[in-house]
């Protein structure tokens, strides 16, 4: 009696792979329903990515306010670790989807998961609201429940480089922008600007909200997970680390290390010694 | 006298990592000379990918038809190498910045590869066009030229599951658009549509221009490097990789193999022996 | 007044990437001290892994120990995610690089950090136990403090696929001629059994001990750290991911998937909708 | 009558994934044959490496010969791109697999494939040997059909930071005390010697052999592919890779850029400007 066994088997296989996001067909492609000729030249790339990641279109509004949390995080300059590693990958003659693979692979929880954390801990703090705690209470409680498990430095806030994130204001204005023609809430605005005072108000001076706490209200606003807070801001840096990439291809030069020849590194072990076999 | 040499260092050290593409001070980002804060809002996602690679910011038109190949590729179901790999890497415990650097890595001269070689064979055309040789002749040579060295299959054109691929008749057909408003020239259209001609001809049927056909046509009139095609590709399909990543990281599962367990593998090797020691 | 600042940033520079482990001059080469040439062709490939990760040369029956380890996890068949993504890579056009760091990329926590998670908790039993617990009690604790975290799997312990794992009982054997020469304590491999017996007492039946259950205590007795013990699986399995990746080269195939094309996946997401634009 | 048409599928299936590496059944696992119990603590990690690549045991001779090689290429210190990855990726906040993911990657053509170019460049040596032509003017022959497609650095002789590399003359002692055993033909340390000889009488100076030229007389007299010969050199290089990872892991440190903070990169783009928008 194989047969009803090899079906099963053969349906097994099927849902193995099953997915919402695209259904094919010969000649047909279908992504979230919509045929793909229908979506090409008519949705914007940023709407194709919010269709593939929540399943629905946005409205242009929702869009362009995404978009420019996109726009804002492409790159932090040639000696952040990500875009580093994507420059030395190319002179040890990757192409670019190799150099983008090791770059894009470090942007991990300390250097890429800053606007998650941040995330997480503005949903921690709607949470407690929704629970009908006042927002500074629950602001209160959210950063004092944040703290044991991530120490001092709240991810979002403050930064090595600048005294002043350049693009913090300008998000925030996009979101209050956007506030005013209801695309948004505000809620997490709110939130970000009031853990922003709180921190003040504790440590004396303040620590201005940086571009992860910054793209962590816009995504917060517009309905996003925080792990696919730091799936966006992997698509936005990946414009970076590309265009760093193809600079260094153009440059030229083989097996680059982080600095010149010349500049040796410290050795700090033990002295010389014969091996004695 | 070591202040000149060590002044000299530090100069190499800075050359060592010196870029076009962003300067920064505390508090200033520019990039390409546009301070941050202007772009955020003002330029779309594509616009600023093509400021990123090119150095200058294209027309809305040229962005328009840039975005339209953007979001023709972004997947191509479960079953793509690329995408199945970020799939199972979540079942192994990567976060979605290591999922998609494994599956953007396989995006190489196979799976990632035929955009980039077509607008190679297109580039080859076009130069002998320049060299004065019309345009039928350009391409009976640049086919030609390009078989020996890449086997039968000309990338860009048949698909092995598509009889038509339903996004190349999209894609040219924005470019027409575009060539009547003067936004590109038609040229690598032309082009395009000649090789697939040609080769009809030769073989007696139809091998249709496909996806990489057709951005490869889209790319070409922008003036991108073939090299970036592959690059423009790679931040496209990597919205894709992120999808499933996230889907399967919902959907659960552990470890998950190409295959339900159900299904063994064949084993065509020696047959059983004892080790003699 | 440059000078002095310059000679620091230099010194620095060198700071930034000291190490311990290897010194060069031109012409000269030491590992932990030792020079290369000394090393080459007199210690083995398993005691210069011991050397570059803890410093010193083992003892030749430690070395066998950890040799016997590295040895048994080279390989699980090529359904194994990892397995399978250095296959699919080479059919991507990716060489065995490439194919090797998107497969060993994921060898994380759940695909690959078995051994450590059971690293961790025999370390945590053996702390009990130093702070004067007797071992039955400590594993108890041991265990019970585990559980919380890590759900009720316990790493190191039954096997989706193997009833017993041929593995384990052999690795263990090796464990128990070593305690007799007094290479190791044997303590690891007390507290390893400590854990299976009790699980079989409170589940009423036998979860073996499997491969990670046995390289961890193996690991454990030798002195390694849990993160360690992660680091040597990968160096055992990238054995296999290369000899797999080598072999598919071999078989050639292009852009291979998960299943044989015949074999759809399944599509469960909306019904076709028109794009409304 | 879909009976037949299932079982087939499954056949392919099962056909899709076939290897003659390892064969597997619940309770039993075999490599090449023989029972993973009868190897482990029974062969060396090196003769397993052996086994899984080529099929078969080697001679504890050859085997020790192949182990000279991996001993010698574990490291060239933290300045080295691979390395330096790897241990900036630790800082990123990625474990240790994903560290070696990233850094295992940059082992391409230029930083990890100098050794299968000698190894090839070898190989057409000996293949014009084996067509009658005498050694010296295959050599010869070999050597200047190599040139045109690779420039004129032939892979294997010269470094940029040791005058004689300390690793290869030690190499070629124990290749010659393998000769003497008759465990190697000897032909490929004669065809690498020769090499060195022809660019020096060619360029009136010594471009000494370096571990690249040694490592690829030593895979090359023991039979292995070209391609294998970088898989090799992966495997030992990894050994380096995660005794790095780890040693950063150990001093700590957060988002490691390539140079101090201190030390600026050289901005040498297009002067400020505004968009107009």
């Amino acid at each position: 009696m194989s047969e009803p066994k090899s079906n099963d088997l053969l349906h097994k296989a099927a849902e193995w792979w099953s997915t919402e996001i695209i259904d094919m067909k010969p000649g047909s492609i279908r992504f979230r329903g919509f045929p793909i000729e229908q979506l090409i030249g008519r949705v914007s790339f940023p709407q194709m990515i919010w269709l593939m990641l929540k399943g629905d279109l946005p409205t242009p509004d929702q869009s362009a306010l995404m978009e420019a949390a996109l726009v804002a995080a492409v790159d932090h300059g040639p000696q952040a670790p990500s875009i580093a590693i994507g420059r030395m990958a190319v002179t040890c003659g990757l192409p670019l989807n190799g150099a983008m693979a090791s770059a894009i692979n470090v942007l991990d929880d300390v250097h890429g998961g800053a606007g998650e954390q941040c995330m997480e801990l503005y949903a921690d703090i709607a949470r407690h609201m929704d629970a009908g705690v006042g927002r500074e209470a629950a602001i209160e409680a959210g950063l004092d429940a944040f703290i044991p498990g991530h120490g001092k430095i709240i991810p979002g806030f403050g930064h090595r480089f600048h005294p002043v994130d350049p693009r913090s204001p300008r998000l925030l204005e996009l979101v209050d922008a956007a506030r005013e023609r209801h695309v948004v809430s505000g809620r997490f605005a709110d939130i970000g600007r009031g853990v922003e005072a709180l921190m003040e108000s504790r440590k004396g001076r303040r620590i201005p909200m940086n571009i992860d706490g910054a793209t962590a209200v816009i995504y917060s606003e517009l309905g996003f997970s925080p792990a696919l807070g730091r799936g966006l801001f992997i698509l936005s840096r990946s414009v970076g680390i590309l265009a760093h990439a193809w600079e260094q291809s153009q440059q030229g030069g083989r097996i680059k290390g982080p600095m010149p020849p010349g500049i040796p590194y410290a050795y700090t072990g033990i002295a010389p010694r014969d091996f004695a076999g």
